[in-house]
């Protein structure tokens, strides 16, 4: 996602500076028109405005704050940070930032990498009004949806992690759904067809149940990305004594397939649990 | 949705004779064009098709093999069963109505009272091709969706359970998300608006939670509906020794929500449990 928000800002103008950890991408990165930093610091050499778009909060400590990291060098700067964090998390590292002189907007984003490539995640900012202004034009570009929470560092985060509740138990429901439906002698496809067009129908079941009928589980979401954003909504719960029964029987799924080896496959292979435990037969794709 | 559908038929220029325990809907029902008839027995004397919508299978057993019960009089007749029950009743039920010469149609509906006045309902079908012939005329007029599951009784209602179970769990995790955004300094109005628009979404948490935004519980359907329908979905389930921890995380919350005396109340006032349990505010509707 961060490739494809590096190309759209180049699409829409924007001159841009990319750093990765692969240096293949910052070569291809290059071709196309971007400038390649040979480390997170180097970025500050090119830009008062920086956007890490990792995969979680020890990511962007390291880009921030590890050798050669970003944070000293960025004085000045603003920070837009789109990793799916913990609401906590990002308050303190507003504090830590701004004894560095960096200001920050806490900007979490969704729509995965064909829509960060258009141009079109949403965005769930919060943060300071001056801040958002200072941002609006890498928005405008990046984004087809803004959703502003409020003014305070953290609300955008909190948001995200409510979409995150939200999709983590779509998913595993789908799968739960989809094995119950083979258990009981019906045709997956004709399933996906009713459920589309009923009241049972979720984004996430639209979006993944496709991939068990093509028995495709290469990741487009791996399941080990739900037991960490699932394990962030549990530990921000409890954090305030907040009981999530939904979210915690998800989570116990999300862990049951990542015991099961499947942590790397899609995240719709959390159906292949009951496939273990049972004798369905998934669809074969054919 | 027995009095929508019935108008609906009228609509559509059927003769169209009912039965109800309301006396009261009877009459508004004669006011209107229908036939008015005293007892379910009476139906069979001016029609060869019947349709049960009814709340479950105990109110099935009562209006075909109770005191002045269908069953008997309908011999040579068709019976569409449209209460969501479970598999292996309706296929028993088959059984006991081939005795009495009365052939049934498996024939669970979804979509509510508005969409089956207007004749609008999906009907998830199964039975033999020939009693599904018999009856098309009907489902022209009364649904808008007519999914055919397949030739054998028991599908239908298979289908019906797959759907029961992700409505109830969408419905359940909704009161969820929307508990811990409120915990999370979040705005209610603004979260439904982020959600709707994001891949957290369901049909029913759109459908639902402005119930929650509006401080309005009066029962569209209530909490008691879907301990009923999960109950039946867990029940499927338990007979095959399939295991479905979503549903059953579900089935608890609603089980709590009807314990602390909100059972009648419309589903969505699942959410009133965190209410219960924490120092959330809901929203007051104003």
């Amino acid at each position: 996602m961060g490739m494809g928000t590096a190309l759209a800002l180049l699409d829409a103008g924007f001159q841009v500076a990319g750093y990765d950890v692969d240096p293949l991408k910052l070569d291809r990165f290059a071709d196309d028109g971007g400038i390649a930093c040979a480390s997170a610091a180097e970025l500050a050499g090119h830009a008062d405005r920086v956007i890490t778009m990792v995969v979680n909060a020890e990511q962007v400590e390291s880009v921030l704050f590890g050798e050669q990291g970003l944070a000293p060098a960025l004085r000045g700067g603003l920070l837009l940070q789109s990793a799916t964090v913990a609401p906590a998390w990002v308050r303190d590292l507003d504090a830590r930032l701004a004894d560095a002189g960096v200001e920050l907007l806490d900007a979490p984003v969704s729509g995965g990498p064909v829509r960060a490539r258009e141009g079109n995640l949403s965005v769930m900012l919060s943060g300071p009004a001056a801040r958002r202004e200072r941002a609006a034009d890498v928005f405008d570009a990046a984004a087809a949806n803004l959703f502003v929470m409020g003014d305070d560092i953290g609300q955008g985060s909190a948001m995200k992690l409510v979409n995150q509740l939200l999709a983590g138990v779509h998913i595993a429901v789908s799968g739960e759904a989809m094995a119950f439906a083979l258990k009981s002698g019906l045709d997956a496809r004709e399933v996906y067809r009713v459920i589309t067009a009923s009241a049972g129908n979720s984004w996430m079941f639209e979006n993944r149940v496709p991939h068990i009928l093509d028995n495709d589980y290469a990741p487009k979401s791996a399941v080990d990305i739900f037991i960490k954003d699932l394990g962030l909504v549990l530990d921000t719960a409890r954090g305030s004594r907040f009981p999530l029964p939904m979210a915690a029987q998800a989570f116990t799924l999300f862990t049951m397939a990542s015991s099961a080896g499947l942590g790397r496959e899609d995240d719709a292979a959390v159906v292949k649990l009951w496939q273990r435990l049972s004798d369905i037969t998934l669809p074969d794709g054919r």
